[in-house]
């Protein structure tokens, strides 16, 4: 069996793809880290399109996956509502926007299914800026029911980075804070680097950061955020940088799960 | 832009991803019929693998929205509880069960932001033979919101098989009902025809298909199905079958869709 | 003590009416097999009333009790949402729609109540085609708590029905299937032979039966469905063919607790 | 037609039974009021059955129902969780309990389909002393949503009885409280009156009421309140007692309505 | 450290304020009796504050914990719907309800977290008509978790007031039942002895008890209760009143929990 | 009217405590901005008592509510669950951790409370780091119910500190983010200036900031973080830096809000 999408498959026939697998191979796995890719569907400005959160979980997932022996969940392709100073927010087309309880009761199932299947490791790998409370009710749920049976961890692509990698990403224009990195640098540069063929030219015009409000403001409002739906400049984004982010983040979650795996 | 994974972009860029395009190119299609693909992550013997119904919905959706010039929306990768009658039930590893809120919830919720964003006519389009229930109940509580300005269909790729084309289909034995067409002829064509890479030869050796009790069962047991999670003979699948299936589905939803836009 | 009504009461005083029976009386029958009979509140047609799913639920639980010497609860009055090609809908006056959540905690309350008073085998009797799903999620859900503790079963009055009976049945006719078999020729048979003084003569003319849609769709209209509610023909229903089904079915169901008893 | 168990049928063929009328004539009645009996499924102490709530639910609106040519719904068979100084508590076998939110539910689910079939008056007739608040929480939160366009309105049946009439009933001993009045003189009163049949004697020996803890106490504990579930004394319980009970409520609950009504 | 507000600091430092506590001595009290007062935020009346309830929780919760050696959490600020006829309902600006399953879940809430901190013994002190049920079905589905591990008490204000004490207050009206004392003789004189610097003067003139009607109705209408929100009169009310109502019931509850710690 | 813990009463009798105004003063106000505190109970270290998020959250609202004529409704004492890098976490007694979903409802509950009163614009003015998306989600649900009739805001009290003012505050070390200023100086500081009576004495001694996990982690663990609870130094905390803290976010909200009321 081959899936020709699967850029990760050894000699051995082993694999992370948990969707390619029979339901015997997934059962030999059990005692591997299984990670689920929570993405969403978010407009991403004019040059990506509206899966770049779900390509960036499932991308990362997997080379994560790879590097520890561990077996990639199917991604959830929708996520909790955008907020216009994290993701352009509700006015948006294409921002399709879960409820909080819909989201959390999602992963507290999924949870749930994978340690009836023996699972014991599980990490919730998100690229959504809004998505994480929600996985973390539903970790703190489920948490309570097993207890020490079972480890959860939940990251965000961007939390492993260090000053270091920082800096070099941010070399023309200072980080906006993570929030504010919307269809900015470092997703269009992931997405340069992952997959190319997503990616609009031009680049949109560098902009200056939008200033966002100090609270959050109901009801929303055309005009609160840039027409364009990039919260930060996306200019000096490269595949190079991309690259670099992937590495490094990998190379830091794939040491921290090997870690745990002692 | 081009997505490598799509066989369907015209020379005019017209394509039905709603995930590969930006916000902007989504916005200009919300007269266009919408279609949610739904599948699951569950056993399928030990041929298939574990994302049959999610390939399924996805390769019917793409099609009929390349067609009728519709939105392909992202999939829904995880349904409602497989049952042991039809789909081997929840002790087989790699059957990733929601509860039915769960499932209810999510479609509400997918339902509500399409109508936000402005579309106006949505199929659900489903693979896994448990999930419509839940997805009926969603789409009774939409509908009762938005009345005569929503128009929502949901209907399984099998609804719509002609007894000539089952004819065609079940040449060389008896057609199980379709509770018990679970990785048997019908899902392996699919397969062969749509995904071959995926299927695992040689093909499960014939056998008779299991015999449902007549009434549900808690707790569930071992031995009550068969062990391979085959319930209808696979045997005498082909991608010629795959195809014939295909073909039949998508015309008359096609034709039954066309009408519904005069 | 005797209630009028209660036509299986015997000589040692032993009944199935748990609505009959003080605290005492019931505490002394946790052994025995709890059957609770789910019906609706739903239209059927012109002929017959609207209790006629909850009438059946009824008289079918009450023999199958008294031939295992099981207890049956007070009946479900009210059950899940019509549909207009298994029910004809919400659009008919009374008929009276659960939504399924409802329905679901219901049947959840009930099993864990049961379960707090000593019953260990519960079979709930459904008579209404919609319910299925939802009893079927309580079930699991409570099954999910109890374990082996706790054998549940569920099973609509049709399920058991032999293929021999059903050609004595359908002698005039063809069989259109469950879903279309509403206020038809079963239901029709079955009231006139469990509650003739309900039954309105003359029943509806011959009809061909409804040809449904092959997919749900919303809003339901008026005009889907014939204006009388009748599915299918009811013509060349009679009381005997209405013994023909209860004494098959009951005897079946028997047969199957009888042997779980063992 | 003609429902042998029905009292009250005129010579004209109105009669108040929802349930055995057709939806034709059920839907020729919405101008009239509609009563909703709710009862339970509760211990009664060892002279009473478990469905006395339900029959006194059933036996007034009946009566009820026949008086202001209204209509009455199928029973509620089941009630809210019986607590020890009202009901006996959940250590009886045959207590029921639903949780309040299930109870709630199911209630707001009925007032929104009587609605939609044109109902504009409904009267929620509890004859269980611990359903009253979610009873109350379900209308409320229905009479949200519909404002003037609907009138509802709960009654025990205890709340209509005056001093007078309750100087006669307790004319041996003192009045407990509704509260204790359990399976005592009202109910047994009622039930030799409504139902003969279903009352086991000797009545039980007189005895104090129970001395109610003046505070809600958990975990409930066997001994609280005597063994046999009887909380005040039912001797002195006749069916002319009953009679009188039931001749002024109903009066007073008629005479109401038909102010309604002008 | 020293609250100022704190009447009830012992010499050694002990006091029943858990907010005024570090965690480190709330930590060393868990074997205590932990007291949460529950109140409102509700009208009441033209010489009354909207803070009524809950002070009057405290205020009583204060008292009590101080006498035993408990533990008093923050109070809950705002309680279920009020109802006319025993708060004024709710078309009085200033009446804020919550729906009861919110408040249920937030006294489960509190519950779990308290018996996570050791607690065993917890005191639901209300001081808000309403709250009782929804207060109560949280204890119930509690106490199905904690079983005997866990004793939980509610009580209202009232509940322990004897006769004699009651007709030392009524001396002057006779006493309407607690759901008419409102905004009436024993919250005022409550009020004027706890907080006498939120008391309006004069006293609203006396006035008849309101008349209740003996059923809920819905909507609620302006008119159904006199229009300053007193539902009885508060005339002839007394600080001394207010202390010989505190007194005695602050006496019976030290009592009643005195014999639980035994 | 005077209430002694209130120093904000104007010589007119204005104040903004709504728990201390009859109905009616309340009902005059309904042109103003109502502001809700929103708080927790959890511990903050050796020397913060559980009360500091509800009491920041009351001095600033009641500040910000003297300044611009508004109103301050009582405040929420308990909140969402604390996190081991932001609060702690769960295994610190003393830490009420309610579930997302009851915050959530509560908030909808009082924004629909309030809307139903006549209040246009509400603030809900945070201090417990992580209630913040529960609150959001509160609002977003509300703000799709009243559109443009109702304006919401949320803040934090952190949210307004410019970086002028920040480098005054931490002049002796630097700033470790607001997740980790927790029991810290910031907080302190404002317990000192709000509260002296209520901070303990000495100050824990400098320690470095916790070094926060760059992931989330289930089960919480002893030994994550400090057993002291304070997860950054204290040290140089003053009272004059809670004023400077004070009067900035003051100053700032008002003239967020005045610009509002234009």
């Amino acid at each position: 069996m081959k899936d020709k999408t699967d850029k990760t498959i050894k000699s051995d026939g082993i694999h992370p793809y948990m969707k390619s697998m029979t339901w015997k191979e997934y059962a030999s796995r059990s005692e591997d880290i299984l990670i689920i890719p929570i993405g969403s569907t978010e407009q991403h400005g004019p040059h990506l399109p509206l899966c770049v959160d779900t390509v960036l979980a499932e991308e990362f997932s997997l080379r994560i996956a790879d590097q520890i022996h561990g077996v990639m969940a199917p991604p959830l392709n929708y996520g909790y509502k955008s907020k216009p100073f994290s993701g352009g927010g509700p006015l948006f087309p294409g921002t399709i926007d879960l409820n909080g309880l819909t989201l959390q009761l999602l992963v507290q199932d999924l949870i749930d299914e994978f340690v009836r299947d023996g699972f014991r490791r599980i990490l919730l790998f998100n690229a959504h800026y809004e998505n994480e409370p929600f996985i973390v009710e539903a970790m703190d749920l489920c948490s309570g029911k097993y207890g020490n049976e079972l480890r959860l961890w939940c990251t965000n692509w961007w939390d492993p980075l260090s000053g270091n990698v920082m800096n070099l990403i941010f070399d023309e224009v200072p980080f906006p804070g993570w929030a504010l990195e919307h269809a900015a640098i470092t997703e269009t540069s992931l997405m340069m680097y992952f997959k190319p063929e997503l990616v609009r030219y031009p680049l949109p015009a560098p902009t200056e950061p939008v200033k966002p409000a100090f609270c959050y403001k109901y009801p929303v409002e055309q005009g609160d955020i840039p027409s364009t739906g990039v919260l930060s400049t996306a200019a000096s984004s490269s595949a190079a940088k991309g690259k670099l982010i992937a590495d490094h983040v990998i190379k830091n979650i794939v040491n921290y799960l090997e870690e745990k795996k002692k």
